[in-house]
């Protein structure tokens, strides 16, 4: 009989306290559904009244599976739980959970909050007793609890009592400083398991302060608590809280863990781990960590010679589990067959058929290589790669080509003294050895500059000649820009994705040490892609 | 009585097996040099004979107190140690230890070596007796030893014994495949222990496969191992080694180890663990990881309103080590959850006296939300954040006026018929009522384009007049950009880091929907930044 352990996501709450993070409302609608899709038991959206963007995200949540769960603080000394106005700002949220932060280190009691550590039992009881009596389930989150174990053994395990008693479902023991070590931590639980507290009732919360935080999850588990609190990809107050994509795969494919406890993600879902934690680096724009655990594009990459020789025969003999469980995939050096009949699949999916061992092949992934070594990334700008793989196989018409453009930016005041900018773009294209000169500004219908990337794209859809019927429906949807070379050195890439009325969405990208012209590139692409395909279809229906 | 812990980096060695990792030889011996300020017994410098520039820093290895070794596998079956070539070639670098690698596991001697065990047991005796005949300190890297000894437990331990009885000075007990989980190799190297092999001759190699490598390393040092062997910054194949950079800290300043070991590293040398990362990710050309466990930027940042006012109180509310202890710095980012106090605090830091209920500090957060709301942030662009302060309390001085900019990109085939890209910038500034036009291209020395916004900084920094002085060590460091809305509405963000001379850092911040007047925003803060600092410090010398 397999025991249940409960997965209790904060990253809408304590992620959000990662430095440079602010997700805004529709950002924290589509998390939330990412995470119930995933198969979590709590989603804590952040705190009601503190903050507008979680007030404004429990007022439209999504409806989920999981606990929608809001996060506070116990009532302030001095005034009952039913007159605590920032109490009360937590429940209007009214959702089924509530999760409440309170002291239980007797120095924060007197330092910071400067009361008795009498009254601040009874802000712990009345709080959740409050909650219970509201209809809610509580959850209390035992703030500093390894710390104040350690300073004042009794009184922190009073806390922990306090909220039990006072009907909380479970009490959440925090390291909140992320100095316990994960020895430390298993010794404690035990401790307040031996004290009388149920350790089903008794959940763990880490931070990643000295690398341990998913140690000590897993050392608590051990040790008797069956709820783990954490968030995707780590993100959290300083060096991050325990990272929930390195711990589900851990406890679902590791033993002992994957024989003695059950949680609410199905095996079959981790293969969603990957496309999770991209689409969390994507929102925040964040240049995924290649290093991650479980996840990140080196995470299954054999470099070292006698690794590759020995995978290709057994990948076992250097892999702790198969990439696959968890939507990754293998990094075999490119040269060999395995990177060939890759490539082969990926070509035939964009209806390209290569023979096996055509010379093509090695010279697309010597291109893909070499350009991937300076900048370009072909993962999501599919159109990118499949234009570069026709080139190589000289399956690609010439369409058009590109003269010259120039583009400026400016800013001035104008004739009433305010400030304007404006930008202006000329391109040169020569279709079928002619050259249309094409020239557009940035300025939208209501008279404000869209910069000159929207400048230069006005100019080259304007007039394509013979193509131009081809993109009267094309637009550009989305333009993400990364830097993936730090310092002075700087170099852009720019991913652009475009859609045309029939709804097909295609991605291309450009590489340059000027942000405009990386842009510019990556315009280009889409065109091409896009004629490309309107003439296919166009080709198909007569 | 304190036990001697002994600390081994492979940063040159399992560290370069880092995808996109490849040390030259100067490189080499600049962290080798860095290694050895630092305290390490031991350094890993590669494997002779398998790579040239491992070959050739050996052959010009830097004099070093830390005991510099070579890395190589064990004879091949069927030919003599003297006679195995690989062998010949790892000894030939003439250093005083040598660390060879061999098999253990039962699986892997005959899937990937196809031999007997027996032979492998063999390979294993005769090699290192080899080393300790040529007079070399012997260490035995037993590969893939934890699944080898779950596997079959009593031929793994053989192999660690042959090492031991053929002289080996430390056999070092690899989680090759990282994953193994703490608890399981605590239990393991008891285990060995009991076997008889003494835990001062053994040594703990893991992985961060399961995000676990510090935890397993210290569950090993618990359980008995004397010896640690990880890389800085936790470099190395897959998702990397243990984290020196991590543990050496939490072993010199956490209990139950900062009572119990001594290492080679002092306590005061710990403060040369930022500039010792930052310089590695410098070589490497990355961008420091600012979560990093001790050593990141955001390691000590205290974004939660809560924490950000215990803080003043006493730092160690929300604190688990002083930052300073390890050169890290303390940051109380601003943020829309941050409150009076922490703004007070933030103010204080930058020089800015503010009496408590001051109504500019609700000034203060109304305009830095508003900003928020809009695309700024200033959890990172603390520099932006002083001059947004300072506007408010009418304490900036004007400096200089922007008249007017403007910035063309071109790009068109040159003489040649190469296809080249320039900008050229102009920019119009008012200093004292005087205009100043300045123009400048964005080519580097080599001719590069560095693009538009490159352009601007120059003809920005070309001639401020009486300020010029001030701005002269002036140069950017680093430039991120992120679009805060999708779509073609898209408002971006630009933030640029920069240096002078005297090594400060600051960042700053613009937002736009046009990418080059965000890119101008954020250097022209940046500039007024370094001008209030600058002419401050001229003014305290004078």
């Amino acid at each position: 009989m397999m025991e249940r352990l409960y997965l209790y996501d904060t990253t809408l709450r304590d992620g959000q306290q990662t430095q440079g993070v602010q997700f805004s409302t529709p950002e924290k609608q589509r998390i939330a559904k990412m995470l119930d899709e995933l198969g979590v038991d709590y989603i804590e959206g952040g705190w009601p009244g503190a903050n507008p963007t979680d007030s404004a995200f429990f007022e439209d949540a999504p409806a989920t599976r999981a606990t929608l769960t809001a996060f506070g603080m116990t009532k302030r000394a001095g005034v009952s739980a039913e007159n605590d106005d920032v109490l009360a700002a937590v429940l209007n949220a009214r959702t089924p959970a509530v999760c409440l932060v309170g002291k239980t280190h007797d120095f924060h009691v007197s330092t910071a909050l400067g009361i008795s550590l009498e009254e601040n039992l009874e802000n712990i009881s009345r709080s959740v007793a409050h909650l219970v009596a509201e209809g809610r389930e509580a959850l209390f989150d035992a703030e500093h609890f390894f710390d104040g174990w350690k300073a004042d053994r009794d009184y922190a395990l009073k806390c922990v009592h306090a909220a039990l008693e006072a009907g909380a479902r479970w009490v959440v023991l925090c390291d909140t400083n992320g100095g316990t070590l994960p020895v430390e931590i298993g010794r404690i639980v035990e401790d307040v398991i031996a004290s009388g507290a149920p350790g089903d009732r008794l959940g763990i919360h880490t931070h990643n302060d000295t690398a341990n935080a998913v140690a000590g999850s897993l050392a608590a588990v051990d040790a008797g608590v069956r709820q783990i609190q954490g968030t995707l990809n780590g993100l959290g107050e300083r060096c991050g809280n325990a990272n929930l994509i390195t711990l589900i795969p851990t406890l679902l494919l590791k033993e002992p863990y994957a024989s003695l406890y059950e949680t609410g993600v199905a095996k079959e879902a981790l293969v969603n781990l990957v496309p999770v934690s991209r689409m969390l680096d994507d929102i925040l724009n964040r240049v995924p960590v290649k290093q991650a655990p479980y996840v990140g594009a080196s995470a299954f990459a054999h470099k070292a010679g006698l690794h590759a020789s020995a995978i290709l025969k057994d990948p076992s003999t250097y892999e702790h589990i198969d990439p696959a469980l968890v939507g990754n995939e293998r990094i075999i050096p490119m040269s060999n067959q395995a990177g060939q009949s890759n490539l082969r699949r990926r070509l035939a999916e964009t209806g390209l058929e290569v023979e096996k061992g055509d010379p093509a092949l090695a010279e697309i992934l010597r291109v893909v290589k070499e350009r991937e070594d300076s900048g370009y990334t072909y993962d999501s700008a599919q159109a990118s790669f499949e234009l570069l793989a026709r080139r190589v196989l000289d399956r690609l018409p010439a369409f058009f080509d590109i003269d010259r453009y120039r583009v400026s930016i400016e800013r001035r005041r104008n004739a009433m003294g305010d400030i304007v900018t404006v930008s202006e773009a000329v391109v040169s294209t020569i279709i079928d050895g002619e050259k249309i000169l094409s020239v557009s500004e940035s300025l939208d219908e209501a008279g404000n500059d869209r910069g000159p990337v929207n400048a230069l794209w006005k100019a080259l859809a304007k007039d394509l000649g013979a193509y131009q019927g081809l993109i009267g429906d094309m637009r550009l949807v989305d333009f993400k820009v990364r830097i993936t070379q730090g310092g002075t050195e700087a170099v852009t890439r720019v991913i652009i994705d475009s859609e045309d009325g029939e709804g097909h969405r295609w991605s291309t990208v450009g590489v340059s040490a000027n942000i405009v012209d990386a842009s510019f590139e990556a315009l280009v692409d889409a065109v091409r892609w896009k004629l490309l395909h309107g003439q296919a279809a166009r080709a198909a229906a007569e």
